[in-house]
């Protein structure tokens, strides 16, 4: 983005610009598969937004009656939760710089156009002098919450310490949605939440610790 | 937006779903005017990105060399400003409940595929239960600021009154970007502020209350 005077370029002017930068880029043919084009069809048939296309076909979830069941709902229509496909990443370097990035899987069977968290700066991604943070999960709640944004904002604004600027995040921003955040801090701390059964987490430094996680 | 499960669509789907609801659109061709070929020819001509169509032919800032000179950069290219054209709106009904709205004039000669500061959740735009925020300015800015939401999260994370925690946003927040911002509080204070020269604004109340500001 330092080749751009803009902070936020999206559909078809976002693929040129990242063409034109070297990035490797793929025909949308590409994500055109036998699988997804058998997880869209029985999304479209259970009349149910999808987290994530790898939901394998005995997922109770995607009998469509028990969708309206299990109340999970997005802005008040039924969902179908597997685990979102998230990749997001928050990094400190030995300067206290802080840095993010978010990378996601989307929703199958959203309307056109449909913009999630993760890219929009301070909802599923933000990083400031204070800390660096990656969101995952329900993207309208984590809009609605401006969630990754916030957990910096408590720490700056309440004066918490990370983990407890991020516990407070989770429990107090969120509403009914579920979802998920790394974060680590100017000073290395390393934190993690989330409301809903599980996160997909790791964490590496330098001297070579690593520790990944998936329950709490 | 209750009539969709997302919290945010843009581009051509956004557009599909306004049909749908029966809002008025127009054909891209309605923007094609000829003041607006001739206003893009010039910044063309100048290497430069304008904030609003209406810059008179007069206007020094149109003058390529003179661009570097005044210092105005966004992301560090040299931008020109006459008047942002956004219209934004903060309201607070005599339950305490706040929304917010911004309709934006955009940049001219930007690039394709560029979204701003106003429909963005918590940049341009931000509304909870403590108060409603519209911003105006400098797009980019607005975004690396979360400037809306930090307004809300400073009143209620500091505990701020309104107008403090929007001089404390402005002051504090906006790094070398010019913005400002109107606000209304749950408890009907009305505040603005900004960094800039002046930012037309004005306020009503439901008793017949009128008042317009231009300059400090």
């Amino acid at each position: 983005m330092e080749n751009s005077p803009h902070s936020y370029i999206a559909f078809e002017g976002a693929e040129a610009f990242a063409r034109e930068q070297g990035l490797e880029t793929v025909d949308n043919s590409y994500f055109i598969t036998e699988d997804n084009i058998g997880m869209l069809k029985l999304a479209k048939e259970a009349n149910t937004i999808l987290f994530d296309y790898r939901i394998p076909d005995t997922c109770s979830a995607l009998a469509g009656a028990d969708n309206h069941k299990n109340g999970m709902v997005m802005n008040g229509l039924p969902i179908s939760i597997y685990a979102p496909e998230t990749v997001g990443c928050a990094v400190v370097d030995s300067n206290g710089f802080c840095a993010s990035a978010t990378s996601t899987g989307g929703l199958m069977n959203k309307m056109t156009g449909r913009i999630g968290d993760s890219p929009l700066i301070g909802s599923g991604t933000y990083a400031c002098d204070v800390c660096a943070v990656s969101c995952t999960g329900e993207g309208e709640a984590i809009i609605r919450s401006t969630l990754a944004r916030d957990v910096a904002a408590v720490m700056e604004y309440k004066g918490l310490p990370l983990q407890e600027a991020v516990d407070y995040c989770v429990k107090e921003r969120l509403d009914e949605g579920f979802a998920g955040l790394i974060a680590v801090s100017n000073t290395g701390e390393v934190a993690y939440g989330f409301n809903c059964t599980g996160m997909f987490r790791g964490c590496a430094t330098e001297d070579g610790f690593m520790e990944v996680g998936i329950w709490e």
